[in-house]
């Protein structure tokens, strides 16, 4: 049994995500279906990159990843599958997929061939779904596409170094449920880049002098009780290996968040100042 | 294994979808639970009886689609099985089933009469549960009810011919996700009345002259990237084969939708104009 | 193959619920996974609870309920898991679980002791899964926790009859999806305080004289339709055994709901007064 996952901007209310389910099942009646996000921003490719970079590791190897963000064939965008580390992702190439693949080299690309092969009425998820179950049931990717040697590469903003090697400065690039703000700054960038300097992270108001290993550990005394540290901001690197800037148990409607509280929005700038 | 899907105006946040399926599989544990959509507006027939009939040919035969909108027994809403298009459905008998079988007569259809077989602290849904697994395990309807030939007619807005054949007088049914609008329109009767003649979509303040073959046709020059279409309105025929408003790469929270931009609401009027 | 459910408050936007999903699956690849919600209130113990108790009963014996609501072990709330009403329940030990067991003793408690043996960079999540799978499979509570004895106690509002028996004071716990009014005053409760005796419920502004079996009873006279009783208030005993009050067929959004129209918010108090 082979999981094939679910990540779109299709939200939950429509049929959409219904019949794509009923299209997988009706191809591929022993599919797995596992549903990742379905309320990426629409069309935001960006975001979907993120959602699914912080998913995929989480599978088993051989997992298929449908994404069904700005999918539909055009000019600009063809139909592509990646294998990378291990797994499988099916896409429109409008950038998802080289955001993704950075900084490890894929096993292998394809653009998908076989749109002819099916009916007129046919959509572009018709086409995903034959290719998702074509991969799920074990075949091979030269079977549905043309083998490639790239794709369309994307500049997002990447978290740089300054010259001097004192400054690495970052952006806000996802704003999770809780409120929390995640920046692009990865702990592997962070590590290679502090040689053990003691640092400060600034933000756009207020900074943050330590990174913690995690969320509770901001109760730094044991003379109170942890509700008392409930509101108060922090940062540790989150699941996804990203630094994120969190408040203490936040409830977005109720006290507020890193995003409301200290007013960082999606694409600020976040940096770590390191002294020497 | 069956398939048994949901739709429902539970929303996601009570523990009404999850119990729902805990019932199903304590008394069948192989069914295969889908989730077609669990956000219809509260008791709004005419959206159910929409989103069931844009899902429903996406999955294999013999699927059970269980309804759970308007569903409490009362004195004019009693339980019904209508096996229809190979498929079957279990719902109150309040129009949502006459909505979506206007035009191809059902294979069979029971009302259900099995409620006193059960505790006396049985829920409609635990009728339901019990004939939708019957049904997925393979029982026959009449076991569980008694055949009727008919069922309660809603007359819900449909498109029109003109006298003259020259205007197709339709209405908004739905709004999506993307803020994309929905007409009663279908392809079907767009054809038939327009005899291959020229035509031009009326909307409240804008009109359209052309339906295009998917979104991305509103690209039509190749001097330009697709990016330069991105907030241009369009007509297309959806996936479900009705008359789709939208506009291209749409994002309600953002740069908006079909329905904000264009004023377009539920009920409102969208018509087609023949030209001799 | 065994059930594990989730309820959590990570919301469905994030990767959080994906890549549990995808941790289960890889751990354990037979588990079938329900969701029951992820929509709690962050760091809702107590919203928590309430689901969970309105959620495990429509289960089969055995099942495994992994909640991931303010679960991160800290100094104060340790890791635990607790056999009851031939169920288990992962939780942190923060009350959710003290809430949920009140009155009926829980088979067997441990406090899990599997921290250690998973890498340094697992998380709280990761050892809840592999407690889950552990479970689901079949394996002893003892092979992954150390037994106690006494979890801690978290004094929630409960509903209480007066000294002269003859008012039972309750609260709004819950509103739910419909906008509903979900009380703790629980149908044994009422029937053992009510000992037969006409009563009526007392709210902020407006009054109730009948308890009645199900929504559809509202329609006490044969000769109106049903619609005529749209937005009439009512109150019931809800399938989670709880005091209900509700808008007969309400839609938040549109006509109001039980919260908006009597002004019956979280905490408020209702009462039931008996007569003599």
């Amino acid at each position: 049994m082979s999981i094939i996952t679910l990540t779109t901007d299709y939200g939950l209310k429509d049929h959409f995500v219904g019949a794509l389910k009923g299209k997988i099942l009706s191809e591929y009646s022993e599919a797995s279906i596992i549903d990742i996000s379905h309320h990426i921003d629409p069309f935001n490719t960006v975001e979907a990159s993120y959602i699914i970079s912080a998913a995929y590791s989480s599978f088993p190897k051989g997992t298929v990843h449908l994404i069904g963000v700005d999918m539909e064939l055009n000019k600009e965008n063809q139909h592509i599958v990646m294998q990378w580390n291990d797994s499988y992702f099916i896409a429109a190439d409008n950038g998802i997929l080289s955001m993704l693949s950075q900084k490890i080299v894929p096993q292998k690309m394809v653009a998908i061939n076989i749109h002819d092969r099916l009916s007129s009425e046919a959509t572009g998820m018709d086409v995903f779904v034959m290719v998702a179950c074509h991969i799920a049931k074990g075949g091979l990717l030269n079977v549905i596409g043309k083998e490639i040697n790239s794709i369309k590469q994307i500049t997002e903003l990447k978290a740089v170094i300054s010259d001097d090697n004192n400054i690495l400065k970052g952006h806000v690039i996802y704003i999770d449920h809780f409120g929390n703000v995640v920046t692009n700054i990865s702990k592997r960038q962070f590590v290679e880049a502090a040689k053990g300097r003691p640092y400060e992270i600034i933000m756009k108001t207020k900074n943050i002098k330590t990174i913690l290993p995690n969320y509770s550990a901001i109760a730094s005394s044991d003379k109170y009780p942890i509700k008392n540290y409930e509101g108060e901001k922090l940062a540790i690197f989150n699941e996804a290996g990203f630094l994120e800037i969190a408040i203490f148990r936040s409830n977005p409607s109720k006290v507020g968040s890193a995003n409301s509280l200290l007013g960082l929005n999606y694409r600020d700038v976040v940096s770590i100042q390191f002294k020497n």
